[in-house]
C-alpha cells in the first residue's frame, strides 16, 4: 500500500480547504495514493489517532472536492502547537514516524502558515537523520501574505477581497450624511501589513476610500495622522481610514489599548488601534467618529472569496501531490509570478529552510513618502489577486457548505 | 406638468435603493409623472435646492434602476431631521409647499424609518389643512423591522441574511479548535431583536450555532447567562452567543461598559454588549472568549442581500406611486403575509397615524420560556425574508455599484 495523510494548521483562511481539495483532485486524476487520509487538529490528529479517510468521503459524498474548495475554515480542523526539537524529545518524533509506517503513510502534507512550515522543516530533517524515505511537504496558507519567498499566499486573495469589497460598502454607507465623519476600519495583520494595503483596491472612479491606509512596517505618528485627517476633512465630509492592527511607534508600541476600564460589571476591556485613533480623533478633532474592527469574517467568508485565490489554492495542492510523486521532501510549494499584463503565475518550490521562520513584511518602497498609502506598485501587486467569484450555493437563504461535524465529535 | 419627488431618510440598508428603484421603474411603465425628482439628503434637499433629476438619470445612464436595486446605502443621501410642528414653526412649511408648487410637484415619497414616518404624517396633516392635493407618500425601511403595521420592513431581508450567513461563516471558524470556547457576537436592534432573532437562521443539519440568542425584549440576566453558557460547554467545545446591542437588565440598565479607561492615548473608551459578556465568560467561566461586532455591514453590505428583500423593496416603490396616482396622501406602503407555504405577500397601505411613532417588538411568545433562544414560530416568520441571491456585478473585483459623487459634490 501507498497512502499519505494530510492535515491543516494555524488560523482559517478561505482558501485552505481549496489546497485540501487540490490534493484529492489531482489523486484523483492519477491515483497515485492508494488512500489519502487526513489528521484531525493539525499533527495532533497523528498522535491522538484522530483520522479522517478522504479518499472514501471523495467516493461516497457528491461533489466532495467541489464543495470542500469553497468552505471557509478548515475541514480537518487546526492545531496551535509548536513542535519540539527532536534532540529534546525524540519519542514524539518516533511516535509520528511509527504511525506513518503502520498506516503505509510515504507522504505527510502539511497546509499551514510559518509554524507549520517550521514542523514540515523538522519532520524533514529528522526523516533525513533516520533515513526514512516519508516525503514531508509544506503547502502554504495566510491572510498575512508573511511568507517568504512565493509570491504570495493563499488565503490573501479571499481576504483582500473581502476588505476591500467591505470598505466600499463602508464607503456607500458614510457618504449618506452631508456631516463631517471619520471612520476608521481597522485590519487584520499584525507584523506585517499587506492586508491593510489591499484596503486600496476598494478605489474607483468615485470613492477615494480609503483615504488614508497605516501600515506596521512604519512607525506611526500621532500627529501627522490628526494633521493628515484634519486636511482631508477641508475636502471631504467622509474620510475613511485603513488601520493595521499591528501599528507601533517610534519606539515599537503598539497603538491600542492597555486599558483598565469598568464597565457595568467592573471588568478590565481591552481594545486595539481602531478604538485607540478613535479616541484620538474625537478628542484632537472633534467631528463623528466610528472605528470598525472588520472581524473574522475577513478570514472566514468564504462567501466573498476570490477565485483566483481558491484556483490557485487547488492548484498548488495538486503540484504538493506531484512533488512527493517525484520523491521532493523537506519543501513548500510556491507560487512565481511570470507576468502581470496579462496576470500570469506558476507553482513552483523551494527548500523549507527558505521559509521557515522568516517573514516577508511590505517594502519600504511599496509605501508612500508619507506613510500614508500605498504606491503603484503594490497597486500592480494586488490588483490581479482578488479578481473572479466563486458559485457560492446557497440553501434556505445560507451559504452551502460541508458538513463539520466530525470536528465536533473528534474534540 | 405633474412632477413628484422622492427622498431617503434615517440609516442605510441595503434595501431602501431598491424601493427608489420601485418607483422609478413605475414611473417609466406608466408615465405618470413627467419628471421624477430627488432631494438630496432627505427633505433637508427641499430646503436648499438639491435636487437631482432621476428621469433625467432614468434616461442618460444604462441600467440606471438596476444597478440602483442593489447599491447600498442612500443614493440620494440622508438626513437626521426632525420636522418640527407646523403651528411652532409655519414658514418651514410653507417652504417646503412653495417650493412643489413651483416645480409643479405632486407627490412627495419619504423613504425611511421612523422619523421619516413622523415627517410624512406632519406634512400629510399639513396639506389637508392647507387644501394641498399633493400626496404624500411614505415608504418603509429598516434593518431593525421595527415599523408597525406592516409584515416586515425592506432592509430587514438583506441584513438578516447577512447575519445569519456571517453566523454561519463566524461558527466554521469557531470549531477548528480543540478547545473549549465562547463567542459573542453583538448584533444591531436597540430595542427591537429582530435581527437578532434572525441570527437562528444560521443553524442548519451540523451546526447549531448561535446556541444562545439574547433579545432586549426580555430582561437580561447575568447568573442564567454564565449558567447557560456553563452548561452548554459541557457538551461543546465551541458555544456561539448572539446577543442584541440592546440588552438590558431587569431595572433597565443597558449592559454595556460604562467605562472610563485608559489607553496609551490616555481616552476614555466605549464598548457595548458584546464586550461586557465577553468580559463576563472571562472573569466567571474563564475559557478562551471572544466578542465579535457585527459592524455597519449588517446594513451596507449588498453583496449579500436578500433578493426576495430587494425584489419586495421595489413592489413598495411601485405601489406607492400607484397610491399617488389613486389620490391617496397621509398613507406608508406595507406588505400584508397572505400565506407560508408557500410564502405569498402582497403589498397594502394603512393610514400613517397607525405607524408613525409606533415600535414593533418581537411577540414575547415567539421568545423561548428562558428568555435565551426563539421560537418555531419566529423562525417560520423569518426564513423566507432572506430567500434568494440577487446579481452583483464586480469589476475588478469589488463589487460595481452607482456612483454616488453627487452626494459629495452636494455636500
Amino acid at each position: 500500500m501507498n497512502n499519505c495523510i494530510i492535515a491543516q494548521s494555524g488560523g482559517p483562511t478561505v482558501a485552505i480547504n481549496a489546497s485540501l481539495a487540490g490534493v484529492l483532485l489531482a489523486n484523483g486524476e492519477n491515483r497515485y495514493f492508494d488512500t489519502v487520509y487526513g489528521s484531525i487538529n493539525g499533527i495532533t490528529g497523528i498522535f491522538n489517532s484522530k483520522l479522517l479517510n478522504l479518499s472514501e468521503l471523495c467516493a461516497t459524498i457528491p461533489d466532495f472536492t467541489e464543495k470542500l474548495k469553497v468552505t471557509p475554515a478548515m475541514y480537518l480542523g487546526s492545531c496551535r502547537y509548536k513542535l519540539p526539537k527532536h534532540q529534546d524529545e525524540p519519542e514524539i518524533y518516533e511516535k509520528i514516524f511509527k504511525f506513518f509506517a503502520e498506516h503505509d503513510i510515504n507522504a505527510f502534507f502539511y497546509i499551514g502558515g510559518n509554524d507549520s512550515m517550521d514542523t514540515v522543516l523538522k519532520l524533514s530533517e529528522y526523516a533525513a537523520e533516520i533515513g526514512s524515505d516519508v516525503k514531508i511537504i509544506g503547502i502554504p496558507k495566510t491572510i498575512d501574505n508573511d511568507l517568504c519567498g512565493t509570491d504570495h499566499t493563499p488565503g490573501f486573495g479571499s481576504a483582500a477581497k473581502y476588505i476591500a469589497s467591505s470598505i466600499l460598502e463602508m464607503a456607500h454607507d458614510t457618504y449618506i450624511y452631508p456631516v463631517k465623519s471619520v471612520t476608521i476600519v481597522e485590519v487584520m495583520g499584525r507584523d506585517a501589513g499587506w492586508l491593510t494595503a489591499a484596503s486600496a483596491l476598494a478605489r474607483n472612479e468615485y470613492s477615494c476610500a480609503p483615504h488614508l491606509i497605516y501600515l506596521p512596517e512604519r512607525a506611526f505618528d500621532e500627529n501627522a495622522f490628526i494633521e493628515d485627517v484634519k486636511r482631508l476633512l477641508e475636502t471631504n465630509n467622509s474620510v475613511v481610514v485603513a488601520v493595521s492592527e499591528g501599528i507601533r511607534d517610534k519606539d515599537g508600541n503598539y497603538i491600542s489599548a492597555s486599558s483598565t476600564s469598568t464597565d457595568n460589571f467592573g471588568h478590565n476591556q481591552l481594545s486595539g488601534a481602531g478604538k485607540a485613533l478613535e479616541s484620538l480623533v474625537a478628542e484632537r478633532i472633534g467631528v463623528k467618529v466610528r472605528s470598525v474592527e472588520v472581524n473574522i469574517l475577513q478570514r472566514c467568508a468564504s462567501h466573498l472569496a476570490s477565485l483566483t485565490d481558491l484556483n490557485e489554492s487547488a492548484e498548488q495542492g495538486k503540484r504538493a501531490l506531484l512533488l512527493a510523486k517525484e520523491g521532493k521532501s523537506g519543501v513548500m510549494v510556491t507560487l512565481k509570478r511570470t507576468g502581470n499584463t496579462p496576470y500570469c503565475v506558476e507553482t513552483d518550490y523551494q527548500d523549507i529552510h527558505d521559509t521557515a521562520n522568516l517573514v516577508k513584511n511590505v517594502p519600504d518602497s511599496w509605501i508612500n513618502a508619507e506613510g500614508n498609502d500605498v504606491t503603484e506598485e503594490m497597486l500592480t501587486y494586488l490588483r490581479p489577486l482578488i479578481a473572479g467569484e466563486p458559485v457560492i450555493r446557497f440553501k434556505n437563504g445560507v451559504p452551502e457548505y460541508l458538513d463539520v461535524r466530525h470536528l465536533k465529535a473528534n474534540n
